[in-house]
């Protein structure tokens, strides 16, 4: 048998390792611990390293995009040795978040050949004006606006009280050397923004935002170029009185709670503005332009327009498309009349990020039979082409999230993100957020448990827990049978983590919901699911969800895997491109108005679809056959395929 | 000789009068005591009674127009009986007011056949609005536009913030019976600028504002009827911060100075709008636009703006034509989405007021050659008629405000308004304001006076006086020689009111401003004066003038009395028609962009006039043949006609 050099980088050790010898293995003989909580089973692609040169077999590419490959990356523990081979470790911590956050920041793609002039309404014009005399006593705004008409072909114009009274002190103090900055849309006659001394015309901003109910996004983008000059998010403030939609309607319907909720979403807009502007060393007051994505009820709250209908039948909002208004309306830290323009909403439960997904994610310029998902409390789901646009949102409920589950908590510091479950022992491997002791399950933790307790046969389809398996994960709790996926003395709480009856029972029905919501879509326009071309996956929560594990509980319809697209914070990117481009901010309003909004609430089709789904993954398997084959050979495909070879 | 009965109402008394008795003879033995200053000249035209039935003869009708004459209006101590007459005596203190402030009253004309929809852009829809259903989830602001279109055609619509964020309870409380408020120009998008419960159409006002210098004006108008429904004035409370112009503008570049005198005209108006509204019993809320005349100064300070630059050479303005602001942003306590719409200017000198009178005066319609004038610190002429217009501002200093005049003040309580002067023992007798013991004396008191001083020949053309006419009025002063005007013991300062020969250069040199400032008009277009067809003075100093005294001392030119018109406020009365009618509106911005404006300190045409008119009533006798003509008869050419008759 032959024996190969593996030599690893960065920290160039070199081990010698026979023919066959599995990458993992021969990392472990050289110091270095990979991680591989699945236990080396090729299901969780934690192990991913990149093989930089030599001939190795891949016995499964599980959870590796063909891009990956091409990249040369390869799960440790799939990959056998087959010549002299040099092996590059990632740091270890990355590698999971390679596959999602990177895909994220692929797709900002600046428009090809951006134009600012052409492609958005800020504009900056360095202007020498003629100063006035005797013989020419006219006004200093007429003398702008000529010089801007002669000049630059702009006429007619207009602007603002502020503007006006900074202009005469202004032009005389710089010398009649000015940098004017207009908006030449939004209403429309052609508006002077400002005016400043010299020549500024190259810091011009704008910024593109996500008000998400948990999450706050801005994306702070040099207008002069398209690029993304700095970017920042951080919790919504207004968590603090309410984590979810319907808790903040009600409180906004108290006394003053519709201003505090306004101006905690604002509060932490400013921070983030301010950390943007820091990275990029700007001033605010450069910042001409806001474009605003986020669901119905953020929209109406960053407005501080009262949100109460949108809760009660008939669901109603106040406004779907909202104005543009100024930003020293609503107290938003950048320049005061930089207009800040609230892309289009659908319905109370179809929001402007929707609207902005559809568009940045790609489906309202697609062919191909798509369906859009961004799944959160609400699961907004689209189906659709370039054609023809029908939704419908289901009430999911905030499981996924963490909430109605006994110890679940959101993606934070101390979550569980992923679980792996030895099929042998049943013993759980757990990946939890920031590397430090568990505090709780996050909705990617709870799929992927859930996944495993099914696939494992710790669980049976109707989601009870079987008590023969002789191992003490599984003990009676006070809502019937639980799983401890963590002991008291490995957590940070000092206290158990289990996953109840009750929780599954949560979990069922979020995912019913959703996968209910799909179905009664392409019913409604007579597709079947098994055509759809691609699912395009929106939204924060949507990036870390594994699709293996979402299919398994039958969350995601079974279709090949390289038909599912994670793509990040859809919102925001929509935000991003409709700041750079009339074109698509047109495309997002299009979008909305030819979006057929489906309620769900109005028959019972969709109640009918919903239980049938409140089965791991469904009553009818045949909808499933990859997790079919996976049961049928006790454990998964991919793994069979790998271990026959060994 | 016959004896008839004449009866004076609305007393009733009766007496029995031979022919040729002059009606002051009958009132007075009938125990009615009739103001005569001028000692029965028929100069002063204070003793005017409506002869209502019966023959009279009219000696002269000096001060009298056609239309007062068609009225019955008789000098009575110019007309003589001649039959059984009935003569109505008005009140007495309202005679000479009748002259003037009735014809302004009688000048705010409701354009013909006003129709609100078509004339002006504010417009109030009742709205029964079907309510939401699940079968019909639009939002509450597609639903109003839709009510709106269907109902109204009106499409597309915008609105702000404010009006959005009342809009969702408002529907729902109002049980979707709604007046929606809306402006349909200014920007080209119609504007819902508020919403009401019910049915609330019939509350639609708007205000014309005059931002004078001295003095505010406000009427407030149902813009339903087009009828004035309250008026209000006071002065600007700027007042407090300096008198005339060039002491605001001075104060304005201190330190806070320009945002105090802004809150200072803002504090007025809100006064005056309090009261107008509380004279027509209305919310101030229920003004939904505002159209503002003023000089270019007073517009500046009204918006905020500052107007450093209109003091200093080149003299600019930093705005001519203010685009439309919202009332919240100037603090007018109007309904705080109303436009607030400033009419043009034309330069620092040459402000919205004049392009406003240029329009209300008729001069913009007319084919007649038309001097339009408006006499305050700043003459403003105006030359032309329907076709072109040319105008200039002659700095003729605050001489006619009772600035730089010793004993000179405002037109308030106990200014001297009207003095005469007889002819044989060089006394005068002075008309106060508020009939009280005298202070001082106001511009048309200093017109009067000099007028008199040098027609009773106790001033030469120069100006100077004669010190040889044995009364004790003239004597030797600190600054020469001076008339005394009132004795110490008559005057409520315990002083003597004299005029000094410092007091008649300064007024000198500011009627010789104005004087000089329409000959160059007229030479600049080589238009004779005589020629000018019709002279329109407005202003509310021109309101007190006597046009035979300001001819006689040179200010205005020597033609028939019957080309006078004194228009009272022009300038407010611009901004009432420009608010009720677009097509007005329209007119005053073509009129301001029409007027060439002649800057008269360009060459010295001007300063070759204004030195030739430093005299009474000028160098060149023969411009004023009626003066010419007083001087001959040694007293003024009516009073020899009416005593020949005797």
């Amino acid at each position: 048998m032959s024996v190969y050099k593996v030599r690893f980088k960065p920290s160039n050790q070199t081990v010698l390792a026979p023919a066959g010898t599995l990458l993992h293995e021969a990392a472990r003989s050289a110091g270095i611990d990979l991680n591989m909580p699945c236990g080396g089973q090729g299901r969780c692609g934690r192990c991913a390293v990149i093989v930089e040169d030599g001939n190795v077999r891949r016995r499964s590419s599980l959870r590796l995009s063909v891009a990956d490959i091409e990249q040369g990356f390869a799960l440790a523990c799939q990959t056998l040795v087959e010549g002299d081979v040099t092996v590059v470790v990632p740091p270890q911590e990355k590698i999971e978040r390679r596959l999602t956050t990177d895909k994220t920041a692929a797709r900002v793609e600046i428009p090809l050949a951006y134009e600012p002039a052409r492609d958005q309404p800020v504009r900056a014009f360095y202007l020498e004006i003629e100063p006035p005399s005797l013989a020419d006593q006219t006004d200093d705004w007429s003398r702008l606006q000529r010089a801007l008409r002669r000049r630059h072909g702009i006429h007619p114009l207009t602007t603002d009280l502020q503007t006006l009274r900074a202009m005469g002190p202004l032009l005389r103090k710089a010398d009649w050397r000015v940098t004017a900055v207009l908006e030449t849309d939004t209403t429309d006659t052609p508006r002077l923004i400002d005016l400043l001394p010299g020549d500024q015309t190259d810091r011009l901003f704008g910024v593109a935002i996500d008000v998400g109910t948990t999450s706050n996004v801005v994306y702070l983008v040099d207008l002069s170029t398209g690029k993304l000059a700095a970017e920042a998010a951080d919790y919504n403030g207004q968590i603090a009185r309410g984590e979810d939609i319907i808790s903040r309607i009600v409180y906004a319907s108290k006394n003053d709670g519709l201003r505090e909720l306004q101006g905690m979403v604002i509060a932490t807009l400013n921070r983030l503005l301010a950390r943007v502007c820091k990275r990029a060393r700007i001033g605010a007051q450069s910042i001409y332009r806001a474009v605003v994505a986020g669901n119905s009820t953020m929209i109406h709250l960053f407005l501080g327009v009262p949100p109460q209908s949108i809760r009660l039948a008939p669901y109603i909002t106040v406004v779907n498309q909202p104005p543009p208004v100024w930003a020293s309306q609503l107290g938003l830290g950048i320049h005061p009349r930089a207009t800040v323009d609230c892309l289009p909403c659908v319905a109370s439960y179809m929001g402007a990020d929707i609207t902005a997904g559809v568009v940045s994610s790609g489906l309202a310029d697609t062919d191909k039979l798509t369906l859009f998902m961004d799944i959160g409390t609400n699961g907004e789901i689209v189906l659709g082409n370039r054609d023809w646009l029908i939704a419908c949102a289901c009430s999911a409920g905030p499981a996924f999230e963490g909430a109605g589950v006994e110890h679940g908590m959101r993606a934070t510091r101390g979550a569980i993100e992923e679980v792996w479950i030895n099929s042998q022992t049943f013993e759980p491997t757990c990946r939890v957020i920031g590397n430090v002791n568990p505090r709780g399950l996050c909705g990617s933790g709870l799929i992927s448990l859930l996944a495993e307790l099914f696939v494992t046969g710790v669980m049976d389809k109707a989601g009870n827990l079987r008590q023969d398996l002789g191992t003490p994960r599984i003990r009676e709790g006070g809502h019937g049978l639980e799983y401890v996926v963590a002991w008291a003395d490995e957590t940070d709480t000092g206290r158990d983590i289990v996953l109840t009856k009750v929780d599954v029972d949560n979990l069922l029905r979020a995912k019913a919901a959703i996968y209910a919501g799909y179905t009664v879509l392409c019913e409604s326009v007579g597709v079947d699911p098994a055509d759809v071309e691609q699912v395009l996956i929106g939204g924060a929560f949507g990036q870390y969800i594994n699709v293996e594990k979402a299919i398994q509980i039958g969350l995601l319809p079974d279709m090949p895997w390289e038909r599912f697209q994670f793509l990040g914070n859809t919102s925001v990117q929509g935000a991003y491109m409709a700041l750079l481009s009339r074109d698509v901010r047109r495309k997002i309003a299009e979008a909305a108005s030819k979006m057929t909004y489906l309620e769900l609430s109005a028959d019972n089709t969709f109640y009918h679809q919903f239980t049938s789904a409140l089965f791991l993954p469904h009553t009818d398997m045949n909808r499933f056959p990859s997790v079919q084959a996976v049961l049928a050979n006790g454990r998964p495909v991919t793994e069979t395929v790998g271990e026959s070879t060994h």
